[in-house]
C-alpha cells in the first residue's frame, strides 16, 4: 500500500489549490460563502445537496477521479435543472479503510478537474474514516435570479416540454460496464454517458431565463417526469418514438442486446439531462437560443390539466398508453439516491 | 425489525415539518437559501461542514437522537465560534443496513428537539443507504457581519485570551460511557456532556463583535490552541491550573479515577467550548457581556509575538512548562474528525 499522506499534506496538496476568497485556504473550520463578483440584492443563493456510496453507487474498483466527478456533477445537474449558475461546493469525504495516496491523488485529480472545467471553488469541507467504504457527500452553491428558481412546481397547463441531449445512454452504459467484457466504441461511449455524466450547466441561464419548472433526471425519465408533473398538477401524452435516444443506445436495441429494451432506457437512472416547461409563447426563442449554445432540446409534448393518477402517458407505435414496471416512486429497498424530493 | 417507511413518508413526517421558507416543503431537489428577514448587504454567509460515521464517532447503541443533536451541535460550535448565528443545515444521511422506522423516529425526534432550540430550518438534503453503518453528513448555514468573521488566524501579541465553560468533561464523558458501569450523579452529569455538547451559539453576537480570532474546542484544548496560536503567528503562557475545571471532573482527578489525568482533560476532544482572543481595550467589557449572558469565560492569558516552536506553554504547580504526550497535530491513524484546518 502507498504510502498515506497526513491530513494537512493532503489537504496543502490536493484540496486547498482548489479554494477560492473567503475560505481562508481552508484553514479555517467555516468559510465566507462568497459569489465571485457579489451576490446582488436581485439574486439568491440556491444550494442542493448529493451524497453516493462505495457498493451503493460506485464499485470498489471504479477510478477514483471518476467518482469525485460524477459526485461534483450529480449535484452540478440539480444547479442547472434550477437555472442556477454553480460558483462552490463544500466536500465531506468518507475515506475508505483501504484508501491510499494513489487513491486520494487520483481523487484529488478528478476535484481539481471538474472545479476547473465548471469554474467553481471547493469551499471547505470535512474528511472522516468511514468503515464501509468511500462516502463522497457534496454540497454546491449556485445563484439565480429573484424569483426565477425552477421549482418541479411551477408548470402550467400549455406549458412545452422539453428534454435534453437523449435518454438512456446511462443505464445502457452501466450494464456494459457490468458485463466486463472489452467493449466496441458505441459501447465505450455509452459506459462513459454512466461514468462521466455531463452536467447541463450551460443551459442553466436559459432555464433561469425560461422555464415555468425543471428538474434534471436522475431516476429515470418516466419516473421523474411524473414527479414534476405531479407536483405542478398537470399531465402529459406523447408518443415514446419522441424521446431522443442516441445513435448508439438505438444500436443496442435494434440487437436485441442483453435484453436492452426501450422500456429499461426510459426508466433507468442516471441521465443527468434535464426535464424543461416552458410557457408556449417562449417555447421557440428557447429552442432558438439553446441551439446556439449547442445544446440538443426535444419537444416531448404540451402539458395539459391534471387527470388523476396517470399523469404520464407514453404511447407505443399503435398510440396506445405504455405500461412500465418500474413505477414512478421507489422505496428504500432501490432508494432514491439522488436527493430529496 | 420495525417496518421501514418509504422514503416519501420519511421525508414528509420527519424531515418536512423542519424546513422552512425557500425549501419547497423539501419537495424539490434543491432550496434557495434564505436568510430570515433577509442577508442585507452588510452581512456574509457562513458555511461549515461535520460528518460523523459508526464506529468511528458513535456506537451502534448510540440513541439516534444523540447522533442527530451531536451533528447538529458540532456544526452550530463551528459557526459560534466564526462569530456567526445559524438560520440553516443540510443534511445528508446515510442509513445503516439495519434502520428501521424506531430508528429514523429517534433520529427524527432529535432532529426536531435541536432546529427548534437553535431556531434553524432543514433546507434540505439526501438519504442513502450505507453499508457500514449510519453517517450524517451536516452542512450548517450561518450569518455574520461582513468584516467580522472570525478566522482563526486574526490573533495579535496583546490580545487576551479567553476560553468559555469547562474543560475535559467530555473526554471524561466518554471514559465514563465506556466503562459501562451504573453512573454516579456527577458521572452522569460528565457523560452528559460528552454525549449532548451545547453549542455556544448564544455567544455568536459577542465573537462577531469583540474576537480578533476565535475557534471551537473539538481536538482538545492545548492541541487547538496551538492550531489558533500557529495560524495567528502568537505564543501563550499561561499556569494549567488557570483553565477551567468543573467540579465534577475536579472530583475524578483528585481520586484519580481509572486514570483520568490533567494531561487527559487538557488534551482530550470534544469539549466544544470557544478560544476566543480579544484586543486587550475592550477584554472587560466581553468579560462583563459574557456574564450578561450567563456564559462562563475565563482568561487564560495575553497572547505574545511567536516564540517559534512551542507556541502554547501549560506552566505546572512549580512553573515549569508541561509537556504532553499527545501533540498538537495527528495523522489520519486518530484522525482530525472534526473539519479541515
Amino acid at each position: 500500500m502507498a504510502k498515506r499522506p497526513d491530513e494537512f499534506a493532503l489537504i496543502e496538496r490536493w484540496f486547498a489549490p482548489l479554494s477560492g476568497s473567503g475560505s481562508f485556504g481552508l484553514k479555517d473550520d467555516a468559510a465566507i460563502l462568497a459569489v465571485p463578483g457579489g451576490l446582488g440584492s436581485e439574486r439568491d443563493i440556491v444550494v442542493t445537496n448529493d451524497a453516493i456510496a462505495e457498493t451503493v453507487h460506485f464499485l470498489p474498483s471504479t477510478d477514483p477521479a471518476l467518482i469525485a466527478r460524477k459526485a461534483i456533477r450529480t449535484n452540478l445537474s440539480d444547479l442547472a435543472a434550477k437555472g442556477a449558475t454553480p460558483f462552490a461546493i463544500s466536500l465531506a469525504l468518507g475515506l475508505p479503510p483501504d484508501w491510499d495516496a494513489r487513491w486520494i491523488s487520483r481523487f484529488g485529480a478528478g476535484m481539481k478537474a471538474d472545479c476547473k472545467a465548471y469554474g467553481i471553488d471547493l469551499n471547505g469541507g470535512d474528511t472522516f474514516r468511514s468503515p464501509g467504504g468511500a462516502v463522497v457527500s457534496i454540497t454546491a452553491y449556485g445563484h439565480v435570479a429573484r424569483g426565477r428558481y425552477a421549482s418541479r412546481l411551477g408548470a402550467s397547463a400549455g406549458d412545452v416540454l422539453f428534454v435534453t441531449g437523449t435518454i438512456g445512454d446511462a443505464v445502457a452504459g452501466l450494464e456494459i460496464a457490468r458485463q466486463g467484457e472489452s467493449p466496441t466504441g458505441p459501447q465505450r461511449w455509452l459506459e462513459k454517458r454512466y461514468l462521466l455524466p455531463q452536467a447541463r450547466v450551460e443551459l442553466a441561464p436559459l432555464v433561469e431565463r425560461y422555464a415555468s419548472a425543471a428538474m434534471d433526471i436522475s431516476d429515470g425519465l418516466v419516473g421523474d417526469l411524473e414527479k414534476l408533473c405531479k407536483a405542478s398538477g398537470v399531465s402529459v401524452e406523447f408518443p415514446a418514438a419522441d424521446v431522443p435516444l442516441s445513435r448508439q443506445a438505438k444500436g443496442l436495441l435494434s440487437a436485441k442486446w442483453r435484453g436492452i429494451s426501450l422500456e429499461g432506457l426510459l426508466t433507468g437512472g442516471d441521465d443527468y439531462e434535464l426535464l424543461i416547461a416552458v410557457p408556449q409563447g417562449s417555447a421557440a426563442s428557447f429552442e432558438r437560443e439553446a441551439s446556439n449554445l449547442s445544446v440538443a432540446v426535444t419537444r416531448l409534448g404540451t402539458l395539459e390539466a391534471s387527470k388523476g393518477a396517470n399523469a404520464v402517458r407514453l404511447l407505443d407505435e399503435d398510440g396506445r398508453a405504455m405500461k412500465f414496471k418500474r413505477g414512478s416512486y421507489r422505496h428504500f429497498g432501490e432508494m432514491d439516491e439522488h436527493g430529496w424530493e
